[in-house]
């Protein structure tokens, strides 16, 4: 994988917006005590999910039920919200064919069709157990803590399903959790009726997970090379240790956003990958993104209110919806392309009797070359409006190069944590809201409060 | 449908963030003259869209077409992008059963199964052609000046594969194209092969189209009641011709979000309807918005590089990923929830033996009453934190409600052209971009250009 970040210069824009040289040795000599700071933080346990390269024993035990009793299912069933949901369909989404329930079994190699269920709108849900058959699908419900909210609603929906079908003694079999391994409310159930839990490392946080058994088991259950995956992720921990920033393209990444940001007031992180295949990709990026850096208070318990707000968009087709905007809207955005130098099988686009004119010149050309070609133009001509971009370059979209592609993230956003001087791992401004709706529900322990007026009305 | 905007008032926030009562009276005095622009304007001809409320010939024609030959088909296939495609990918989501591809026959009450091919990924494309049957497919090819390029390269590929599977002949009965009503090469070609074509009326842009032949052909094919769809949005526009600006929730949701933008730097537009089924609803908003209001010179022709970013989020999904970010980085964003009071055919959570005093306060209530609730605790753990917000209402999502809601915001993109300054209907920042893309691409006429470098490269 390669970063061109050229283009983030004064130098190659209008050489009036973008980065001087003189910010650029601004991060090359903060650099050393950025990586030393990440060091440290490490050794106190703090980037837990820099050790997910590393899990010989639950990736033996997770292949031998993928490979074992895992193939007696034909629909896995993801119960799961963010971090436990966004991982697994960016998984899905890059390395399974486009469409993959719509296939046949033949055209899914024999491997489950699979669902995620993430939210708790019943229109989603009904639709889901309607059209699923219980008799065959496994249900995975994830929940790092155990106690989410919106999936332990859906799994006694999704259980009452399982028991009516098969009683409640069959259901069990059909049954994995992934959660922590040893508190919380999906440990104490599990343990009671028997059934088999995926442990999540206390250390990693959902947005960090996707590498770890909530990603790694439903993937590995349809067809994805997990040991790949991890290998790829390693292959990027490896470029992360580089001392020069130069040379570390996660850390100069997170360097680059940071000081566009706050130097420059280029607050809009758009990450746009010219494949389809990378849709929910950037989907789980924004996640990453928006929860790791967006923070009231900094190291120190300062104020500083920091957090770029991460956007994904698809090339080409967002060229259409977006470009307007980045050519000639204001000057506070990044564009991060993703371009993979072979886009796979290709398309050559054919003649016919009579074209147009102004058709004439497609023929002749590929598909995957009109799209690399789409993704250049559009830089160049941002370039020359002066917009600030930069583009990731992968040889070609596999599991290994995925795998990397991941946790390139993971360590640009562990390292961005340090640039901006906050903690990437905690997300203490989602627990108001979390107190109101257990109030709103009746839980006990919380009393109703009271919320300002919604009204006037129009 | 209601407009609550309450939140977006100082008084209603922490007394400090929001829009004060002398910015409120600034809209209110100034919308006479906003509502006679957008009058003078229609009347000049600019404002095309108003017109699609009225189109008992097109509809008629549809209609036959659907319910006669169309019954033929079982798989629609529409090529198209941006303002061909977003719109049609909008109405399925919102109006369609979830995962509609998935079910069988019956399931779809034998309505034809859709796929919007709107890229130019070859693995999309592959996939898509090997997984239909050319000989029950229908492909519906979208360009409003009928010489998209990544639409025509798509027709070149699709066409050459109903060919190669019906003879040319035959072939031609599985094409109906969507086009400008004279010229473009869509329509040449249309004419020379007598292939059927409906008109875009040249007087609505791509992205205000959906509810021309560009989305009601494809919507009722897969049994969309188009008639509920325009009678929705002549309601909205009834409510858009009000000349008091806090009963025309159009334009007064146009001109909170300018005044948010423009006086307080909330240049962050979210959109987040907390239904999966707004999913696609909410792609469809970031082209409406970026493109009819990012514009590097207003109306005088002066430089103002105007442009609020709009980003689409799910409730209660992206709680898990964006509501960080919303309750604790900058203040520089607009939350806009599009909340339905009653979400459909609804589950009650069922209980269980044994239950964990966690989760003891779940059963007895609803998916859909959770749902809504969570809407209602995140905005009012938002509002105490003086993030601005307002509530979009719908009583329900049917199809005349949907109508009514692409037609709101249609006309609030209208209305913020007008706050704003700029000219909505035009997008003059992405000629440059096409020009370097067929400079690459060898087309007659475009010179080759050289690019500032990419390098340097980590």
């Amino acid at each position: 994988m390669k970063l061109h970040y050229g283009r983030m210069l004064t130098e190659n824009l209008d050489g009036q917006h973008g980065l001087t040289r003189e910010r650029m040795h601004a991060l090359t000599s903060r650099f050393p005590s950025v990586h030393a700071e990440v060091k440290t933080r490490r050794n106190a346990g703090e980037y837990g999910f820099y050790a997910l390269g590393q899990q010989e024993n639950t990736v033996r035990w997770i292949r031998r039920f993928a490979e074992g009793v895992g193939q007696a299912y034909d629909h896995v069933v993801v119960l799961g919200i963010g971090g436990s949901s966004l991982g697994v369909k960016a998984v899905i989404n890059a390395l399974k064919a486009p469409a993959w329930n719509e296939l046949d079994d033949e055209g899914r190699d024999f491997f489950p069709k699979i669902t995620v269920l993430e939210n708790v709108d019943p229109s989603s849900i009904q639709a889901a157990l309607k059209r699923i058959d219980p008799r065959r699908a496994l249900v995975n419900v994830i929940s790092k803590s155990g106690g989410t909210t919106e999936t332990l609603a859906q799994y006694l929906v999704v259980r009452a399903w399982l028991d009516a079908a098969l009683g409640a003694d069959v259901a069990v079999r059909h049954l994995v959790f992934t959660t922590d391994p040893v508190s919380g409310p999906l440990r104490a159930l599990a343990g009671r009726e028997g059934i088999p839990c995926l442990e999540v490392p206390p250390d990693v946080g959902g947005r960090f997970s996707v590498l770890s058994p909530v990603g790694l088991f439903p993937a590995a259950l349809i067809g994805v090379d997990i040991d790949a995956l991890l290998s790829g992720a390693r292959h990027a921990i490896a470029r992360a240790e580089q001392a020069d920033l130069l040379q570390n393209p996660a850390a100069l990444y997170a360097g680059l956003l940071w000081t566009a940001d706050t130097s420059l007031g280029a607050r809009i992180h758009f990450v746009m990958p010219y494949s389809d295949r990378l849709r929910d990709f950037a989907d789980w990026y924004r996640q990453l993104w928006a929860e790791s850096l967006a923070k009231r208070l900094d190291r120190r318990g300062e104020p500083v209110f920091a957090g770029p707000t991460p956007v994904g968009s698809i090339g080409a087709t967002d060229q259409h919806s977006q470009v307007q905007l980045f050519m000639e809207g204001p000057y506070d955005k990044v564009i991060s392309f993703i371009r993979l130098e072979d886009p796979g099988p290709d398309i050559m686009i054919p003649t016919r009797p009579n074209l147009p004119p102004e058709l004439s010149f497609l023929p002749g050309h590929s598909l995957g070359e009109l799209l690399r070609v789409e993704q250049q133009a559009t830089a160049a001509a941002l370039a020359r409006m002066g917009r600030m971009h930069c583009t990731l370059e992968l040889p070609d979209l596999t599991t290994e190069t995925f795998g990397e592609l991941i946790m390139f993230y993971q360590l640009a956003a562990g390292f961005a944590g340090v640039w901006y001087g906050v903690d990437p791992f905690d997300q203490p401004g989602v627990e108001l809201g979390k107190k109101l709706i257990y109030a709103a529900m009746g839980r006990p322990g919380y009393p109703a409060e009271a919320a300002s007026p919604e009204a006037p009305t129009a």
